[in-house]
Formats: C-alpha cells, sequence, structure tokens
C-alpha cells in the first residue's frame, strides 16, 4: 500500500491532487469502477477543483481491514493510469 | 432552486440519496458535466455507499454569488433524470 494513505480515526485516507477538474472525475471514475467491482465503497470527496479525497473504513466494523488494505492497493494502480 | 439546498458558511449544500452507489455515480457524472460546463466546479462527496452532498461556492468572492445559484437551477434540473 502506498505511503501516500495516512491512517486517522480508524479510517484509511488519501489525498491526490489532478492537472484539472476533468483529471479528477476520470479516477473518480476509476475508483468508483473498482470499488464496485470490489463490493467496496469509499468516500470519495472531489474539493478544490481538482483535488480528489479517498476515505476508507469497513462500516460493518467500524475499522480499518483487510478489505480496506486490498482496495487501496487497487487504487494505488489506478494513480497515474488512464 | 430547489428548496432541499441550504445555506451555511458562505456555501450552498444538497444532500442526495439513491438506490446504491452505481445511482450516486450517475448522478455525480451528470453534476459534473453540468459543471464543467458552466465552468464553475462545486465540491462533491459521495458517502455512506448511497449518498451524494453538493457544496457550491464562488471561491474568489468566498461567499455564495449567482454562479452558484445558477449552477444550482441546473443541478435541481438533473435530480431524478437520466
Amino acid at each position: 500500500m502506498d505511503a501516500a494513505w495516512r491512517e486517522a480515526d480508524d479510517r484509511l485516507v488519501r489525498e491526490l491532487s489532478f492537472a484539472d477538474f476533468v483529471g479528477a472525475m476520470a479516477f473518480v471514475n476509476r475508483v468508483a469502477e473498482a470499488a464496485e467491482d470490489a463490493n467496496h465503497h469509499p468516500d470519495i470527496l472531489v474539493h478544490g477543483y481538482s483535488n480528489v479525497r479517498l476515505t476508507l473504513q469497513t462500516h460493518t466494523s467500524g475499522s480499518v481491514t483487510d478489505a480496506d488494505r486490498k482496495l487501496a492497493e487497487t487504487i494505488d494502480g489506478l494513480v497515474g493510469s488512464g
């Protein structure tokens, strides 16, 4: 899992910046597809035009689990692609 | 502008709920297209699997302006469509 993830309040959080809003949304859609495939859905915030904040938590346990770490690794593979 | 918008902290905020994550993302993409067309970009939060929070503010003025109200009305027209 990329070191860009920080764990806080029983959540994994990663902030990413893109060249513009369209780039941010393209990434968000790749994340959404991966989340749907994994049946594990992060909170996704697009903010300040071109920034994305992803927050992962397993809601049934209220903590970070392997499902979160696995999705985080999948998302790492999407950064810079597409 | 739909009464579902509330104004707080110099921002317009609207919360919406959808049947599922895919429905939420479909709406988010319609909003993103409208935002790009208007060259005015809200903060977009997808949270709790199927909920979307939109936050509009004109950053150059730090307040809610006609550009925000106009985009809010455009977004109102997207709710329930698609």
